[in-house]
């Protein structure tokens, strides 16, 4: 999960990392306000959590307060989720902009470690992450062929999920 | 991952261990090794790892003795993956037997950690174990609609995967 700020104004919203060798990267499409927020700011903190819940809710809604940690630096102030495992705060650096997206390299700043818990994959939080994806993408071009692959995940969330998936599960059907 | 041993022979298998509040079950379907194995010595481990490569492989393959280690305890010799990050041994209690499966409570005996590190959810390792499912019912049955669900999930480990599931991907369409 990324989290990003724009002066005061905290975001969080689940967003891939890529690493290739020794170079981190992100890559973000155009009008997000994460794609905002890194623009302005040229910052961002990646999150580390597993939870299902977060992941539907940051997808579809602002930042509750509750959610968010302020970290004070001394070069700056930003927001981290207060139930990440473990975040990194990243400098965003050379930054290219096409027509359609951004790609910035990411140089580590700040690491912190709140707990560590082996977490072996769980195909039930894998298919609410999927479920999710083709959620927005149901929402942006209400194509009935999303919500046929929201119900074959359903199908694994069902199965495979705990309460908490379940839980995000139903979350996200509010959403649609 | 799944190890077992039945006497003196490990096997490895990814299998999904299912926790109810407290109670720690797993639900096997007859026939396979570790169901034989289970059956046979009430026992198993289970090793926390997120290795594409050894998903793939554990699923059509046996295990190679590189990749095991044994450990030594008053009341008996068990293997455990060498890699894994964790992993925790159970004695299978309340067995059920069904004619089509077999349902076990699982009590911890004991457990170890190697290494913690954070993990986020990675699409390209999730979509390595969802192809790899649908790798073993297309070869149970032929049926063609598994390699086109292959094929979607193909997409995906090229968009999200690193190396490692890129290497899983092409071990796993070698056992097609």
């Amino acid at each position: 999960m990324v989290t990003t700020h724009h002066g005061w104004a905290p975001n969080a919203a689940p967003m891939g990392i890529i690493r290739k060798q020794d170079t981190i990267l992100i890559r973000l499409f155009k009008g997000s306000r994460t794609y905002q927020n890194i623009l302005a700011e040229n910052f961002l903190v990646a999150n580390v959590t597993n939870d299902p819940v977060a992941f539907v809710r940051y997808t579809f809604s602002d930042i509750q307060p509750d959610d968010i940690e302020t970290i004070s630096s001394p070069w700056r102030e930003f927001p981290v989720l207060k139930k990440a495992q473990s975040w990194v705060a990243f400098e965003c650096i050379n930054t290219k902009i096409t027509p359609e997206a951004l790609v910035a390299e990411l140089k580590p700043l700040r690491g912190h470690v709140n707990s560590f818990y082996p977490k072996a994959p769980n195909r039930g939080l894998n298919a609410i992450l999927e479920a999710t994806i083709h959620a927005t993408r149901y929402k942006m071009n209400g194509e009935e062929k999303y919500l046929k692959l929201i119900d074959f995940y359903e199908d694994i969330i069902n199965k495979c999920g705990g309460e908490r998936e379940k839980e995000a599960l139903m979350l996200l059907r509010s959403y649609l």
